[in-house]
């Protein structure tokens, strides 16, 4: 972490210092002068400009970095409110931690609302129960001895029924309400098994609870879909039941038969990492980064010193929930722009969350203040066994070559309230990418009145109804096909047909064949299993030696359902990048969010992927694509083009996939993992298995296990070997002859 | 495996032992007497009836099995050919073995071919090499000095363009010829590389080889599709390149930076394995069972005692290559039907295929003559980690509680001449099924001509193409949802859908949800991500005492390309099984053949499960379906449930996967695995998450690395520990106030 005690200079991408942290923030408290208010959000290395890292990288990857070599600029991006008596403005600055200049300053357009700090959620509690609102609500209920209020803060999702048109909101908060148990004595009873029916509604600049909306809590067949007033206060919780997770509360015996398994490395991990994030591992070679926004990001991906990528992260993940009852519509949460997934990261655990030798990776967060605060182990690195990776048996002598697949997998989880996501990147022996979401946690439950069922959800412990909802994850791949020039990557669909019975180029219908579409300019693609549709991120013009194909990474995006809001919802207004599972858009700096920078409390994304793909600045020099063959293109997007401003500049992908949850009453009390995953995998990229060359010794820690038990190391097998038995192939020296015949 | 030393009955479902085994084949012997030539082809265990053996299962579940218990007959199935003058009968016997009885004696159709032996496939290199016919072939060729004729056995595919219209075809199999470097000195030196353009077709009831076919060499432009002829012999492999993969012939250095993972379980695994097959973990129970054709089979599968399925089984895999220039049209196998998997089974090895504590199930194969060769070590079981399986922290205290993942893994490896797979049913701590293929080996691969390309594959090394083709896999699920009873099980086709905007049901146009529809007669599905389309099996009346929905496990099949070839070809005939994702028919005993029993040469899939669908004997008392709402309805499959003769028996699910391959370079020389996976998850099956009890011990086992570098243990992470830092969450007793607002 503390490259300012090297002497060299940090490298372009390595994350700031604890100095230049510091250092960041002086710069912006001494720019704005004493007597100003200041909030800090973040602070962060600013990444170097494309056009300015690229000729780096390719110096230090040709090995000719000198002391003389030019550098980008080292550059920190600050963000914060400059409070004024006007209200808050929240700005980004853009310091140099060299110079001290201030490079960039500027404010978001009002009615645009930066995401929400843990500093700004964290008072909602307090607010809450000394507002007479929520006072007065809370006294339609009686809870049970013991129990007391709990409220967990959310977004405000979008744009409320009772909001005051299209002029500018104030900045809201909801809060979801719940009674924890109190009389057991632990802080981790779990209060999401209670929920009360209300929601206060803050507005966070005043601190003050504007509203509190009343749930309803009927079920299938009720005549009102709205909260059902009463004379006399509700007893809330008669027939609710705990639902504990922490292992002393847990009711019922822990199972007491899983014996151990432990991964142990003799010899130590086969990955290093250096303290500016270098990480190499297996021909691979990598920078690591951690934003407050994204967490972990995968910089300058090379494998044997090639690039492959330029840049790979999470962008985005959307959350609506399908309970058409107001005002339910509001949980629509955008969990990376209304919070941040680095600052909702898990200082993660030895033993608990890898297993095996496992590095954890720091990093810093700013305080209100903007001092640094350390982030602990927020993000992990270890490598993983994946079983079989290739095997191949000669039947003709039974020799069996086996390779072991490995992963090296950097893994970070997040907290989002009663929600939980594991991600990771996985990269393989076999030059193959995977990007991994595990969804986990508590589902996200309402109050039910007891013995009714709902079709907006399961209910999964009596009165409590996990209501449906999707997730929808966009990750963003910025690619460098074997070079980091923009004009060199370009994209094409893949999709495989067959084709018409003919004489002579296909008498037996048996052919079937590729079909391949450059893409020419910016779009969106749906996939498309029944075609076998796939995008290949190529490089346009160098071939493989070999097949004499361009070399590329094909990108196989799983084919899961889009966005289920009504499209003219302000769901589907806000989260316009669901809508398709594939965007091709133009690389800019900078321009990292599917949804757009700010989707907290938004009515609609904007400069999210649908405005990338309109906006027409980029397409290749390689023409049109051809009419309606690809179905992003029917918006008319040519004007830019003629116009002149367009330009060549790298296509960026970005994937979406996701899940639509309908609860089980096995999501409860937290759901076992619901794992999406996108591959990226090399196809002609190399010039043979680049695994081939990985050892194929027998792992001698493993042990035989005889019949009927448990450990044992009898290593007789009931069947005695037997050299002329059948199983090994179909050799004639190992088979029985044919007699009789 | 000796359970005939023990004194109890074997159970229903255990293996045949050595004894039962032998006693089969001299009830058959016997059957025939002196002087008649049998051909063995194999001897298993003939499964109980299931109106026999389900009274048996609920009995053993419920704890009352007694020593008068009524057990179903205890029956072997030998398959075997009868030889006579006018040829040989494919016939099979079902004996008892312990009354010896012959229950049943039928012979196949004439035109129906059974599958190979290993002992029908052997000899072919012989045969060839002595054929007049095949050396005149290869006197078109010169070959390198020291390179040696290599055939690999295929079956013939299905009708040739020349073959005798639609009389009886004679029994044929083709051979694939490549040639070995024999200077070498090592009988594993990859023969793969030498393609030689000719394929021999051999009559195997004569053992005579009635043609040898010319292959094309060209590539794309080619005028011609055929063989170009010469005058003198051409010399071959003059720019072929070796492709070794044993490491000892490698080329290069084997990379020696991958250090050790051990898997090491100090306590042993944590299942038990019976010498009956009844292997137990973690709440799981099931019969472990082992066939011929289909290699591991889950019989029984249970969690808690409670049934979820009777069955589980691979059925087919049929793998049509997409080159259409003739006679590559025939290289269309179907590796279950044709040659059967258990037959080719690996016998595994440990530290190679499984790591940590791995017990190895055995089984016997049946010799020429009907004796038992011992099948050693065809299946393995282990435990794995899985990852994370639950995990939530709780923001305001920072607490985390995580439980690992873990699955046991029953896997077994088939090698088909060049081809190898890896198959496993994987059950996890949260009650899912995964049924998991790894292809891998040597793709399939013809000659070329130096500095040509093929659209119909992938020059992959010099002067070689891999053809394109498609593996398409069949998997049979036959599910016992909670019951035995065959009227309790129902399927049920899930669709998530988007509502209309509507002032009361759908006023923010949020809403969405779940249709349901019952299949009620058998059909086909087609899987359809855009809906999130997924089949429930359900307990048609058992419900969920907390959600009060059925109690059930949802199906998710890969949504795959399916099969690509013309409707109008014979390879599209052969395999109709391989247009649809999921078909849902009625069960009968012993139907396990997706395509049919006899797909060996066919022209067409019989008995298969269009067949199935079509024959329209099962449908549910639920009435009729809605029209048109399920597509396979189309064909009006009304007669027999009008007829009376249709019955309510259970439902079978196919499950129809896999992928269509056009080889990468990286493919080659072996190629790393190409992985699908089928998920089976319960739905309201359980009462929670039945995960919940998985203890939640840290792994101690694990080491921290610090950075730079390799195994160290130094625990002192680079960033000190700060309670008040912001990663844990949002809680107001871990942040920095808001100061200055």
């Amino acid at each position: 972490m503390e490259a300012s005690t090297t002497a060299v200079m940090p490298h372009p991408l390595a994350q700031l210092s604890r100095e230049e942290f510091v250092k960041a923030r002086d710069i912006v408290v001494r720019l704005h002068g004493p007597g100003t208010s200041l909030f800090f959000r973040s602070i962060y290395l600013q990444e170097p400009k494309r056009a300015d890292l690229v000729p780096f990288l390719e110096l230090e990857h040709g090995g000719a970095l000198s002391e003389t070599t030019k550098r980008p600029p080292r550059q920190a991006l600050v963000e914060y409110d400059l409070i004024t008596a006007s209200g808050n403005r929240y700005t980004h600055a853009v310091v140099d931690v060299v110079s001290g200049d201030v490079v960039l300053n500027r404010s978001a357009q009002q009615g645009l609302q930066p995401y929400f700090t843990v500093g700004e959620m964290s008072p909602l509690q307090e607010i809450c129960v000394e507002s007479d609102l929520f006072k007065e609500a809370m006294a339609d209920f009686v809870l049970p001895e013991g129990f007391e209020v709990t409220i967990d803060p959310w977004p405000h999702g979008g744009p409320d029924r009772t909001s005051d048109g299209d002029g500018d909101m104030p900045r809201y908060m909801q809060g979801l309400v719940f009674a924890m148990d109190t009389s057991k004595g632990n802080p981790d009873s779990n209060h999401y098994a209670y929920p009360i029916p209300i929601i206060p509604i803050i507005d966070v600049t005043t601190s003050q609870i504007i509203r509190v909306d009343r749930l309803p809590r009927g079920g299938a067949g009720d005549d009102s879909h709205g909260f059902e007033q009463r004379d006399t206060p509700r007893e809330l919780f008669k027939d609710n039941k705990a639902a504990e997770y922490v292992p002393e509360l847990i009711e019922g015996p822990i199972r007491t038969d899983l014996k151990p398994i432990d991964i142990v490395q003799p010899e130590g991990a086969s990955f290093t990492i250096q303290p500016d994030g270098l990480v190499e591992w297996q021909k691979w070679r990598f920078r690591l980064g951690f934003t407050p926004r994204e967490g972990a990001v995968l910089n300058d991906v090379c494998y044997d010193n090639r690039s492959i990528l330029y840049r790979l992260s999470y962008s985005e993940v959307t959350v609506p929930y399908g309970d058409p009852r107001p005002p339910f519509h509001r949980k629509h949460a955008f969990d990376f722009g209304d919070g941040g997934m680095g600052r909702a990261a898990n200082s993660l655990e030895l033993g608990c969350d890898c297993l095996g030798a496992v590095h954890y990776f720091d990093s810093y967060l700013a305080a209100a203040d903007g001092s640094p605060t350390p982030a602990k182990s927020v993000i992990c690195l270890h490598e993983q066994d994946n079983g079989i990776l290739w095997k191949h048996t000669n039947f003709r002598t039974g020799r069996a070559v086996v390779a072991r697949s490995r992963e090296l997998v950097v893994q970070f989880i997040v907290t989002l309230a009663n929600y939980d996501y594991v991600f990771a990147y996985k990269l393989d022996l076999a030059g193959g990418i995977t990007v991994e979401t595990r969804a986990t946690g508590i589902v996200s439950v309402v109050g039910i009145e007891k013995d009714k069922r709902s079709a907006n959800g399961t209910v999964v412990s009596p009165g409590v109804l996990a209501q449906n909802h999707q997730h929808i994850f966009a990750v963003r791949i910025d690619p460098a096909i074997d070079s980091y020039a923009s004009r060199d990557t370009q994209v094409v669909v893949e999709e495989s047909l067959g084709t018409n019975m003919h004489p002579v180029s296909n008498p037996t219908g048996t052919h079937f064949e590729m079909k391949r579409q450059t893409v020419h300019k910016a779009t969106w693609i749906d996939t498309k299993p029944q075609t076998n549709r796939a995008l290949k991120l190529e490089h346009a013009t160098k071939t493989n030696a070999i097949s004499g194909r361009n070399v590329g990474y094909r990108l196989v995006p799983p084919a899961s359902q889009m966005l289920l809001a009504h499209e003219r919802s302000a769901a589907f207004a806000r989260a316009r990048f669901a809508q398709h599972q594939l965007w091709v858009t133009g690389y800019r700096d900078g321009e990292l969010w599917a949804a757009g920078e700010f989707t907290n409390q938004s009515r609609a994304e904007k400069g999210g992927v649908e405005d990338m793909v309109k906006r027409g600045d980029w397409f290749t020099d390689g023409g049109r694509v051809r009419n309606g063959s690809l179905p992003g293109d029917a918006d008319g997007r040519d004007a830019a083009q003629q116009s002149g401003i367009a330009r060549r500049s790298s296509p960026v992908v970005w994937a979406v996939f996701g899940f639509t949850h309908f609860p089980r009453v096995e999501d409860w009390p937290v759901m076992p993992v619901e794992i999406q995953q996108l591959q990226l995998r090399p196809v002609d990229f190399f010039t043979a298995n680049p695994a081939l060359d990985v050892p194929l010794t027998k792992n001698t820690a493993s042990v035989l296990l005889s019949c009927c038990g448990n450990a044992d190391t009898d290593a007789t097998p009931s069947v005695q070997d037997n050299p002329a038995s059948h199983w090994q192939g179909s050799g004639p020296s190992i088979d029985t002859p044919m007699e009789g015949r």
